[in-house]
């Protein structure tokens, strides 16, 4: 038999990527990336029309563009032939919502709803449904739903119904055009199937579904607002699928549009952070994956299900099958180092790097490295981009503190990663308190690759060994996973994410143990740190809401 | 009669310059700057010899260049002949201390003594006896010091008794070689006149000294440190000589080094913020003056002498004669932002600024401008450099909260632009709650002068119109209407210090008035801020005082 080979399919914020791997070894024989060319619009639709504060969206044809480009770029660049291509799967950033029709067009492809921002997709970080978000948490809580305590006692505003329930009050046209909000993960799979799915990741960490007990109540989402009473029959979906299934097979007409060939196994759709764990080879619960891009997402599986307060969620097989999977994060860590380098490094640090021909970042990090720990002074806070774990807030903001006028970018920049390993400290030991284990960590995606200096402090701070894997592409290479176990052992592939993960996976030799001079700095700073994540989140968490409110009030 | 000038020696942190004014009119006719060649060595000594963290030394050469340089060049520059200088004022940073012989040597230009960092002088900005001032405020505090009052409940760190006692301790062989430790400003005048005075106002606002209860009792200073008993004595002078004197005339010496005619008057040496109160024109008492330059002072005249906590002092005849002058301070005002000039600033807003021909402050200011109060959504406290007033603590630090992944660079400026401003504020109602009536307010300092901006965003958060006067050289021009009282009536010059400053002061036509919008906002803001303060600077003080001991610790 020849080797078989599947694609992953990954989608990013800013761009999506294909990349081709060999189903026996994992390896990776090709690549391609497509920058979206609407990229994240954040200020104007493509006609101009500006967008208020907190606004973020997308725009579908760039993933069909992906689907069009990155798919024959791989089969172009390796020379495998689509005959040996065996499955493909997708991750998606999430929660993406697309508003479409019932047959998957989404309505900002037609004419009379492409001038209105609410027909385009809404990208995860779309925040400005934070009050319709402050309000179903409200009522939730007045009402005694018990699923609250599944998602840390308070959901999202990136999550769908706030999304969804924005679009209905301030657009009820769109609203009722829509006769379906899906995440883009599964229009995706849709594109490429011609078959309607929903994955049980989205479903239960972005959706408030749940094995067992299915959405909330009509009575819930009528208590919200009357008219949306019947949003779940409505415009989602009740028929949630696991993952690690099949969703269907490619089309006559995606196998036009890829270079596919028409009955190729295409997995259920998965979250481009939940997809990971089979890329870093994790084979079971109280194994921490955390994965380090411009936001970090922490995974850990458990064989119980336990209420973990200030997570995103627990979900009965949303991240592999037969676990229950719990998710955390952080929403904003490489966004706030290249925040750092874009706004506050001196020109000669520019200078210097480019005369060293290394990036800024790099310039940086030789300076930071340098730096004892606590040799900066500094203590931040991480949440730049709001706290979505352990406090759950989009509206807290970043804080730093002990600058003296010797204070150098490189102490702030030092002081920025370090922010950013007590925010994942903290998640550790919230977990850790509330009966779910974390016993081993693991660190994938951009960052955890790139740079050895932050993988370091992540293992002083949280004193336990940091093992990198997943390689240069992990969410693509464990779509490419799972797309072999969507194909199954009966076409080359395999039944068993776990056994599949073993064979394709990636884990690194190097491992970053933690120095124990540095881990008991550390100890003191993250001291600290409590200290202001009590006050700045919890105590006087009005400041930075007053704050806020006074800069929108302002920017008007 | 010929027209009359005199000279205004003004002694700066990085540099010196002089000023020629016409008696009558205050017409600059000339000025001319020396930069110091060592400038502030807060790292090394000449020799290579690496100071310790929180140093900051100078060479007292740098001076008599001052003297040897400026002078000739603004008679040269004017054409004014030395017949017609009636007089010669100096001002001079404070507290700046100089140990030397008997006879005015510096420790440091001796050959024996020149490698020690000891020998050299400590700059006001040398917070490396903070330690000492702890210490000396603890025991003082012990033992029911009745003085402590007059200067807000502390004395600083920057003062010379901290100073002197940071040389015992750590010099004890230097401390016994010098027969005198000195201000600067005093030091220069005996340079010039061979007269060994002592101003008033540094005796009073920086030694302790009180007209009629003299300094503290040798028992106090005993129990620092029985070494300490005679310091007053032994290395100081109890003859102070209240400001709007004649210290004595240029010396045959002195008329080789600068080209002024021997026999010119030479009047007593004040500060340089002190200073500056008849160059505006303030002419009596509820008039506050903030000195705005790389840190900023705060004066302000009463009939009576009260005790307002956290102030630096208050001093009969310190600042003119006949009333109680009162100082508070910041310490880190123009250095902040020029800190984050040269720290924080993206390459791009360089570029655009070097494209424009303007500085990159102009191109901030501008940026900054364009934004409404409160549309950064920041706060910060204006601690990178401590808190002189009203907290008196050098190891408070910056802090801002706030912070996105929108932030610009001109959110940033503009927050440390208003962080000054609320402590401003802080100063004023400080001042008020505690018998101290503040009515009017006058800038002046290099920022009044170049930045309305700054003016604005301090009349819209203190809620008064600011006036700015003293013109480009407000020091040194002060200096000059000293020099003419000095002089006195008989030579051509005036015999009361008001009378001169109504002549030759200058205040600008342009006031900024408080814009109703804004300051309504700056209330809410400056709540904030005042909650931070309580905060940071009280309550959980000991958050930033933990994190430079470990910085400190891990400088090592």
């Amino acid at each position: 038999m020849s080797k078989k080979y599947t694609i992953g399919l990954d989608f990013g914020t800013l761009s999506g990527r294909a990349v081709l791997v060999d189903v026996q070894t994992g390896e990776e024989l090709a690549t391609a990336t497509h920058n979206y060319s609407h990229g994240v619009m954040d200020k104007k639709l493509p006609n101009g029309k500006k967008l208020p504060l907190d606004w973020a969206l997308q725009h579908p044809q760039d993933y069909i563009d992906v689907l069009s480009t990155a798919i024959p770029s791989v089969l172009k660049q390796s020379g495998v032939s689509p005959n040996d291509i065996i499955g493909v799967g997708v991750d998606f950033t999430a929660c993406t919502v697309v508003p479409v029709k019932s047959d998957g067009t989404p309505l900002c492809f037609i004419d009379q709803y492409k001038e209105e921002p609410h027909s385009y997709v809404k990208l995860w970080k779309h925040h400005a449904a934070q009050d319709k978000a402050n309000k179903l948490n409200e009522i939730a809580e007045q009402m005694g739903e018990e699923w609250l305590g599944r998602y840390g006692g308070k959901i999202s505003s990136e999550w769908i119904f706030p999304k969804i329930w924005q679009v209905l009050d301030e657009a009820p046209h769109i609203y009722d055009e829509a006769d379906y909000f899906i995440e883009a993960s599964d229009w995706t799979v849709w594109q490429l199937t011609d078959v309607h799915t929903r994955n049980v990741c989205t479903a239960g960490f972005k959706a408030i579904w749940h094995k067992q007990e299915g959405y909330p109540d009509k009575s819930f989402f009528k208590s919200l607002d009357p008219r949306l009473e019947n949003v779940v029959d409505g415009k989602l979906s009740i028929d949630i699928t696991p993952i690690g299934q099949r969703a269907g097979e490619i089309t006559e007409k995606a196998a036009k549009l890829t270079g596919l060939n028409a009955g190729t196994a295409v997995a259920i759709a998965h979250a481009d952070a939940h997809v990971c764990f089979p890329a870093v080879k994790i084979d079971g619960p109280g194994k921490m994956l955390d994965i380090i891009g411009t936001s970090s997402c922490h995974l850990i599986l458990s064989e119980e299900e336990q209420r973990v307060p200030g997570i995103c969620g627990v979900v009965e097989d949303g991240i592999v099958p037969g676990y229950f999977g719990y998710e955390a994060g952080q929403n904003c860590v490489g966004d706030t180092f290249a925040w750092f380098v874009d706004n506050c490094v001196p020109v000669e640090y520019h200078e210097k790097a480019k005369s060293e021909g290394i990036s800024i970042h790099e310039y940086l990090t030789q300076k930071a490295e340098n730096l004892k720990a606590g040799e900066n002074g500094l203590v931040a806070l991480d949440w730049w981009n709001g706290n979505r774990s352990t406090l759950v807030d989009v509206d807290l903001t970043g804080m730093i503190v002990g600058l003296t006028i010797q204070t150098k970018a490189e102490d702030i920049y030092r002081a920025l990663i370090e922010s950013t390993a007590y925010g994942t400290r903290k998640i550790i030991e919230t977990f850790r308190k509330n009966g779910v284990p974390v016993n081993e960590f693991f660190a994938s995606g951009g960052i955890a690759q790139k740079n050895p200096l932050v993988m370091q402090i992540y293992a002083d701070v949280i004193k336990m060994p940091v093992k990198v894997g997943g390689g240069s592409q992990g969410p693509a290479l464990a779509s490419a996973i799972f797309g072999a176990v969507a194909a199954g052992s009966e076409r080359g592939g395999y039944d068993d994410v776990f056994v599949a993960g073993q064979a394709m996976g990636k884990l690194e030799d190097k491992v970053y143990y933690p120095n124990i001079t540095n881990a008991n700095v550390y100890d003191q700073l993250y001291r600290e740190y409590t200290t202001l994540y009590h006050h700045f989140g919890i105590e006087y968490k009005q400041i930075m809401k007053r704050l806020k409110n006074i800069k929108i009030e302002q920017s008007k």
